[in-house]
């Protein structure tokens, strides 16, 4: 028989094979440690039995309301409690959770109810105005559940609905919840805030958001009964999934409703927090916080970051301030972060610039993650590992979507040549590691020389008096276009637009400068990142 | 559409699924940690670049002499380098792993050889004798590879046939090995060593062995870059997958060639060893180990045991030497452990005597195990969970084997209704922690009432005398059995049997005292387990 004994009388059954799914943790956690804290809001302890209990109860509610499998349940919820329970109990049903970003205006939000199909619309009371509006422009009628969160009364008059309360105390504690029929399964919907066209909904499965659990757990170095403050957005990619991966560890969410500096210092002291995440805009308003807000952490807290290359000046102040910095990068469409900056012992050794320096790039594939590489869209190979030639960052494996919702074309476009096309552009240092450079329409092409944005951002940062910068390209008679700063400067610091660039030329070749400068406040999208797309649009338009 | 739509157009591709192996890890670990050390041994040291592209070598070398998918690599190897190169390079083939425990006897090794259709043989030297018997008795006409340690020089006349690093030198460092075909397709090869009939090959796969780096991680707590020293042979249940685990997290494997407690003491301190794993055997080791050959530890350090439920006196004194226990259970079928003591920090405040007990339990499913159960076999329910009463331990999900090599009546026997059954005998406490109480022939009957041997066990270890005990049954005219205690004793102790039946008599209920007590070396078995089968078929026997 050689070669063919392998293939006889070894199949899969249910004794050895079930599906991969982020709720088996759950579950575990509920078993094995019942009596601890799941989760804290406000005033407000809940236990992982409760947690557990309560999923439970919503899916046996939900189910009761003719929710089943392929059924989308949508939620507009700050990190608030339910916002964790959704994540639970809709995918026990085989139903896909399609958390929305609160900050979307009601088109936004009427279109992806509509395209998602929405059966079910839970909503925050503070968002409430939000949804009435987006309801009145949507085909959809959704069942509403309307949440009207006790720790935060008098947000907004509560969604006309079923009180979440009330939904919950019609369902069952010991609902028996079934796996799903395949770790292929859907388990999220997540729709991209695309800044051109209608946003795509991204669809996870089962199968990957557990692995990203177990992803998360390494590379974020959670250990058991992390503490983990929520300052991502649930909304945003699940929470890069962090929802799903504290059940994996047994750890304490601690829900957080307003991303504000002096409640973050404050529970960060009173809850003992061990790690959190967000953009570096968060990493931004703690280190600008003015004295009063600010707490000494209780001990090195860890701090998971993404979104956009942090700056070097603001990753030597969070190590200063007592944070501990882990530099992710992802998209939307591979569960948030799959690519993590893996520090180096060896490194704490090297000047602060240069550790920042190197803290700054984007790095290698997270553990869960097959394949990372910057390729030459065209041809599809590599390019070299120079940490110079530009190319498309790509991803294969386990932690990339399943594809856009309804919407083939998108997603054969995205999958490509057997590779996720992240449409971001980076390099590849000899190590490695890649860095992101600037999207195609981010790089400003000044006397046919390819400027990064990124640089000279980096290189403005380091000047104390800033807070924010962005640049973009400004068209130019003679260049053809040159690098158009946008600065916010920290409260009570200033500089003079001759001084900053002057500052600047000390970091940067002569034809990167930036010869416009302007001083106001940058716009940010809903998900705080900065809005280059609309400063593009005044850089061209000056005059 | 509605609910369908989550079914279409999402399917699976090479961006987005991939099969899950362990492989990808050492791929991850050579490109982001290349120069972290991952092999000691001896004045030997080896970087993870170096190990994968050893293991490419041995890859390519392997194809080349005609081995490719669904073929076994057999191996009689210590916890030495060419093992570790082992788990990476024949699964790089789509080939086999079978390492095969050293300590057997040539007919048992011929017999493996022959019903795994080896079609490589690689051997240590300090094995070439045994391989050599083993292959006279065998059909199969393996091609024969030598490792000659050259840190142990002169443990015996190589084997005939190709020498190990003449073989990788054949071989080529940048070998384009290929994902496993399928997640589900076989990885490794281990045969159980029963105690009757010939042994049962359990196969693995590469879905489960992937998952089980995972699990390992957060189970033992390895963090990032633990130091793990092989106390554990590789060959038992691929070294409960820690050759892949510290890939995962870029570990160093200290290698070791004998459990020697001057040795270990030795390289915890030299190496700064972060974690082991072994049997309660090797805890006896170390703890009576002669003053000269002890060395205080430079930190805590984590021992994961198995095997047998460690006594309490032992697991106190390991606590007391500075060494944090993990007590973990499974067997071969389940990857190693696949159950796991998870222990609550509420406990540490416990009486030394109440942590112990606790500590002694077997406990809860492992992270990437799906279900554990106490069932009755026949009505395959679950037990009451009081603590008390007997029912059958079984396992379901990702972490149990594909199933036995060419012995589809053993497979279906063993995965009945929808399970594994382990064939161990325990108890579900109220919190949901199981116990393992007896084998169903460990159980001593006497008078008609059932006596745990452990239990009768666990009263004699408290005695500072007693170094190993193993009681059994033993045939009484007029009780039916009576427990018969086979006790070694520490070097240099004594204590006579009314001495020890009295001390006995404090801890345990009358009839469960033994009656019959025999001083002695107790017979071990290949892997280090006390022989009990022996002892009783001595204990039936006495006069």
């Amino acid at each position: 028989m050689s070669r063919a004994a392998y293939s006889h009388g070894l199949d899969k059954r249910p004794a050895n094979f079930q599906p991969l799914t982020p709720l088996s943790f759950l579950a575990r956690a509920a078993q094995v440690f019942p009596g601890h804290v799941a989760v804290i809001h406000g005033r407000q302890r809940m236990d992982y039995a409760a947690l557990y209990a309560r999923a439970r109860q919503l899916a046996s509610a939900l189910a009761r309301h003719g929710i089943g499998k392929g059924d989308t349940v949508s939620a507009l919820l700050a990190n608030t409690p339910p916002m964790i329970e959704c994540h639970y109990g809709v995918p026990m049903l085989g139903a896909v959770l399609n958390t929305i970003n609160t900050r979307l205006d009601a088109a936004t939000v009427a279109f992806i109810l509509d395209h998602a199909e929405a059966r079910v619309l839970i909503v925050d009371s503070e968002f409430a105005e939000l949804a009435r509006e987006a309801l009145a422009k949507a085909k959809v009628k959704p069942v509403l559940i309307s949440y009207d969160d006790p720790e935060f009364p008098g947000l907004g008059a509560p969604l006309e609905g079923i009180d979440y309360e009330a939904l919950l105390a019609e369902g069952d504690a010991d609902f028996a919840w079934a796996m799903p029929d395949d770790e292929w399964d859907a388990i999220a919907l997540n729709y991209t805030s695309g800044t051109t066209g209608n946003p795509k909904g991204v669809v996870y499965s089962h199968r990957g958001a557990y692995l990203m659990c177990f992803a998360n757990s390494l590379a974020a170095e959670l250990g058991q009964h992390p503490v983990y403050l929520w300052t991502l957005p649930m909304f945003h990619c699940n929470g890069w999934c962090f929802p799903w991966t504290l059940s994996a560890v047994a750890g304490t969410h601690v829900c957080l409703r307003w991303v504000r500096a002096g409640e973050i210092f404050r529970v960060i002291a009173t809850e003992k927090v061990t790690h959190l995440c967000g953009a570096p805009i968060v990493m931004a308003t703690l280190l600008n916080a003015p004295d009063a807000d600010k707490q000494p952490l209780p001990h090195r807290v860890r701090f998971v970051t993404a979104a956009a290359p942090p700056p070097e000046a603001v990753l030597a102040s969070m190590g200063e301030a007592g944070f501990e910095v882990v530099h992710v990068y992802g998209l939307t469409e591979v569960y948030g972060p799959a690519v993590v900056n893996a520090w180096h012992a060896a490194w704490d050794g090297l000047p602060a610039a240069e550790r920042a320096s190197l803290k700054s790039r984007q790095g290698v594939r997270y553990p869960g993650l097959e394949d990372l590489a910057v390729l030459d869209p065209a041809s599809m190979k590599p390019v070299p590992a120079d940490g110079a030639t530009l190319g498309e960052v790509m991803f294969r494996g386990n932690l990339v979507m399943k594809g856009y919702f309804k919407n083939q074309a998108a997603t054969e476009e995205a999958f490509a040549g057997g590779w996720f096309h992240s449409g971001d552009l980076g390099v590849m240092h000899a190590d490695g590691y890649i860095q992101l450079k600037d999207r195609s329409k981010d790089i400003i092409i000044s006397g046919g020389e390819n400027i990064s944005s990124i640089e000279v951002e980096d290189a403005l940062y380091k000047h104390p008096a800033v807070k924010l910068v962005a640049v973009v390209a400004r068209p130019d008679a003679r260049w053809g276009e040159h690098p158009c700063a946008f600065v916010e400067l920290k409260d009570g610091a200033s500089v003079t637009a001759e001084a900053l660039a002057a500052f600047a030329a000390e970091h940067l070749a002569r034809y990167k400068l930036p010869r416009t400068i302007l001083f106001e406040e940058l716009p940010k999208t809903s998900t705080g990142k900065i809005q280059k797309f609309a400063l593009r649009e005044r850089a061209k338009n000056l005059t």
